[in-house]
């Protein structure tokens, strides 16, 4: 089975929680993919630049220097850490953009009301890349810096690139798409941690939404890994990075 | 013929000037790898965050923060563009850095009269990694970031990564190294841009050291380029990067 683990900005910018990460992922390499944020470190960069965080309604428009920022800490910084932190525990990871070897390419996203700026949406990703290096044993590490065949480099949501990313490969393996949440999975009382629901298939999900017993924060993710399933991806794991075969697993 | 091209930093911010550069390789694609530098970038970053540039004898030293730019300048900014460019024109190049396939592990130089700080001195190349990319028609486009296998990245000289590329490829392929300069080549009459000498063996650089014909500055760069020749390697270009199949060529 091939893993496609997301992990967020945050869980990278921490000495400590990229180290237990890595430690875990060792174990699963060579057969994995991970897609990583860099969230926070962006925003401190872009703060000591002086550069202005655009916003509309609550999301980012990626100017030229937001971009560039962007492309030094995603794809420079962020990634060559991570990879670097697996390489020392001996899994042979390989730091990716879009751009290299051409993995996954975009359109800059049309204007309509905004212009979004430098912001890709995903137009394919190339299976066949991937494949040239886990058939060597060497593990994709994809930062969310995608471009467009022509010469631009753009700034894509890292979930995007991720869904993407199992879908195209599921094609080719059995997948199993990991998220790493703050949270340990789907609880049954979202006070109670230790209530974390192990399965969910699509019976129990029907149920769940009939009773409204799931909260809120979960119901985009549930439905999201549902329609990931409906596209071919195996199961879908919602989960803490201390944890990543625990959790929530999300099955047909 | 397999060739090992080096360019600096000032080649590659200039758009205009990457895109020259980038309309060459492509002639060569895929049977090229590319190592750049990112110089006059890292400065600017570096300026504009406040970091001092600390130098000792005319040589910077590589603290936390000087890492951290070159990390996001010359793995990050420089070799996305770079790659960019040459997938816009049909190049499928795929950026790394040492970590990236484990392709250039380094060790932190050791202290001994003074602390150069974070940076790497080459101890291995892996031939077999670039050799998987090339094999399948991807173009390694490297930056001189380099790794020492216990999860440090290292700031590396542009020209040391280059050589020592050069040096492996060659126990694999019939290499010809090629260094981008601001000179069109060694020059007969260093005021005349006309009069590069084409070709350079040992014969006739014997015979010009004993004249002492050669212009200071290229002194170095042809002891280097035997150097190189006496390692395994098969030719050493002198050029310009306008011209990458011209300039001097320097063989046994």
């Amino acid at each position: 089975m091939l893993r496609i683990i997301k992990t967020g900005g945050k869980l990278i910018e921490n000495a400590a929680v990229l180290n237990n990460l890595c430690d875990s992922l060792a174990g699963f390499a060579p057969d994995f993919i991970l897609v990583h944020g860099g969230g926070l470190m962006a925003g401190e960069l872009a703060g000591k630049l002086g550069v202005e965080v655009k916003m509309h309604e609550g999301r980012r428009i990626t100017d030229r220097a937001t971009l560039d920022i962007a492309v030094m800490v995603y794809a420079g910084l962020a990634n060559k850490q991570v990879v670097a932190a697996l390489q020392q525990r001996g899994v042979n990871a390989c730091g990716l953009a879009g751009c290299d070897m051409g993995c996954v390419v975009s359109h800059k996203r049309p204007v309509k009301d905004i212009d979004w700026g430098y912001v890709g949406d995903i137009d394919k990703v190339d299976g066949s890349a991937l494949d040239a290096l886990l058939e060597r044993g060497t593990v994709p590490v994809i930062s969310p810096i995608t471009y467009d065949g022509a010469g631009q480099l753009l700034n894509t949501n890292a979930d995007s690139v991720a869904q993407e990313v199992a879908k195209e490969m599921s094609k080719r393996h059995e997948v199993e798409m990991v998220f790493c949440l703050d949270k340990c999975g789907v609880l049954a009382d979202v006070d109670d941690d230790s209530s974390t629901i192990p399965v969910i298939d699509r019976k129990l999900y029907e149920e769940m939404l009939h009773n409204g017993s799931i909260f809120s924060g979960m119901l985009p993710k549930l439905e999201n890994a549902f329609k990931l399933i409906d596209a071919g991806v195996g199961s879908v794991r919602l989960t803490n990075p201390d944890n990543l075969q625990g959790g929530t697993l999300v099955v047909q």
